[in-house]
């Protein structure tokens, strides 16, 4: 399949309109707005607002009235990214050094606490575009969306702080599910679909379309940490396997591996991060080559994408032909054959 | 002066009401909920919901209108201390260790960032209770509030992290007001006022009111640190001086000390605090008494507190006495009355 012209073209434009109307509520003059607006200023794919605006107009609105929640969707996207790679300990994010290793865990972790707070004033100010009534069901999805990712949050911490390891592919879809696609997808095309229609169309299957897109997505991240370029990737390489994170491929490897691989796989990921050695991560990294782990999971992240365009056709096929609803489409092969 | 009972007898009851009203928004059924759960359950002196609960009372509404909010106040607090306790290092939090202590850092990151959002349910619920104007209206006071507490701890995290001592006692209160006061007393009195008034009263008193009944509390807090007994103050004594707080007390200290006794001020205050050791705490206290610190902050504490005793009889001295407005006068002397 050949990568879609359009979805980068998309993903420029709404991001730069996004971003424009992010800059108007970020933070300046001081050396800690600074901090706070480092992240959104280093660019990003812009995935998230884009589904949104997308959506919006191949419903039928206009830009304007869902320009505030893409930008929200944004500016919670970057802080939840300051507070993971805390949590994390990663050292590098979109090609620089972490916030919190560029100015230490307290004011990056509070950067992340304002980043995140700045999302209420345009969830507010929405009321003024789209009245009070959507508003305030923009910000029940907020809610919603927000509790959702938070419990697929503690999942994950969860796992590696307990050391779990004995996982089933339900129980790692399952965590991406609340953790990675209410925030990355879901919630972004339900509030597309929502302010559009005035809240008169089933919200249902933005749930099933935006679950399958969004665990394509993360499977096809997690492969890029592991075999991606770095300067595209613009992450440490192989960061996962230092954190321990519990990616498809670690759970594959676990089943694939022979009981003394798994007893030693257990004693390296039972360590703290700062005490796993280089060797330790290229051993686990060559097992998982030798067990054809990332195979195994590229093969997944294209069943999702399969699943994903049949319920695109669900969500969208009633719908006059757009451009928005083409990128729609089109971001689906885009999310396990881009490069970064 | 005699402490008030009125006092201790209104914050255990609207404690109470607060607290099984936060109940509710609290998860429950898993060890991380557990976490989040953990300071709201350890207790606190309940003073923020109670002001909110006593002035919407005070101006005539019922207090099912304003426990919404009132539990807002205490959830946003709740979060705000464990993030508070990360970046301080603090070791303990009302008579147990801190939340990063037991369950590390990452984790109780992530307990208060779940901890603050579930404030945002109960401000979409008071839609139902107060409609959705003066629903929208609470959100924009939330806003404010957080914004400015937001910038508040940005730059007592900036005095610390850049180790800045010339500090004065305006720095000091303009610090205060933003960081301490709009939570812990404006906010809460002018959600109480504008529920119960319909929007219609004039909310700046509340501003000057507030700052003053806040910022002597703020300073009684900080000489608690330092004088208070252990087992009824909650936290460990003196870890102001481990952090290198910029309590009224230090700022006092460097404008009184000699210009060796500074010198050594400063090159302690540049260690982090893993670096200090015991006999330069216990110098810098001593210095403190020697100097006569601690009481010249509490001449200051008992001057706001006389200014609050004046804008308390602006703000609430035109309404009919009720047990309720006596709270709010009687809460003045109480803050820099109380051992804990």
């Amino acid at each position: 399949m050949l990568t879609s012209q359009l979805v980068p073209a998309v993903l420029k434009e709404y991001g730069d309109l996004t971003r424009h109307a992010m800059n108007e509520y970020l933070p300046v003059g001081s050396r800690f707005a600074e901090t706070v607006a480092d992240y959104p200023r280093r660019g990003g794919k812009m995935m998230r607002p884009s589904l949104c605006l997308a959506t919006a107009r191949a419903f039928g609105a206009p830009l304007t009235e869902a320009v505030r929640s893409a930008l929200v969707i944004e500016l919670l996207h970057n802080a939840l990214l300051i507070h993971d790679d805390i949590q994390d300990e990663s050292e590098e994010r979109r090609g620089r050094p972490a916030l919190h290793v560029e100015h230490g865990i307290p004011l990056a972790l509070h950067a992340g606490d304002t980043l995140a707070l700045l999302a209420l004033r345009p969830l507010i100010d929405n009321s003024s575009e789209i009245g009070m009534s959507l508003a305030l069901r923009v910000l029940e999805e907020t809610d919603h969306m927000a509790a959702v990712s938070a419990e697929g949050q503690a999942m994950e911490l969860g796992w590696i702080w307990d050391n779990i390891t004995a996982l089933t592919e339900d129980a790692y879809l399952e965590m991406v599910l609340k953790k990675t696609c209410w925030l990355a997808t879901i919630y972004p095309l339900r509030v597309g679909a929502l302010i559009a229609t005035r809240d008169t169309v089933d919200l249902d299957p933005f749930i099933r379309f935006g679950f399958f897109l969004g665990a394509a997505f993360q499977i096809h991240d997690d492969v890029l940490n592991l075999v991606g370029e770095h300067e595209k990737y613009g992450k440490e390489l192989n960061g996962d396997l230092w954190e321990g994170k519990r990616t498809l491929m670690l759970i594959k490897l676990f089943r694939e591996a022979t009981v003394d691989e798994r007893l030693r796989l257990n004693e390296i990921l039972a360590k703290k991060r700062e005490s796993r050695t280089a060797d330790e991560v290229s051993w686990m990294r060559e097992r998982m080559d030798a067990y054809g782990c990332i195979e195994q999971a590229q093969q997944i992240a294209r069943g999702l994408a399969g699943a994903a365009l049949h319920e695109f056709s669900l969500a969208y096929g009633g719908l006059p032909p757009s451009r928005d609803r083409q990128f729609l489409e089109e971001i689906i092969p885009w999310v396990f054959e881009r490069r970064a």
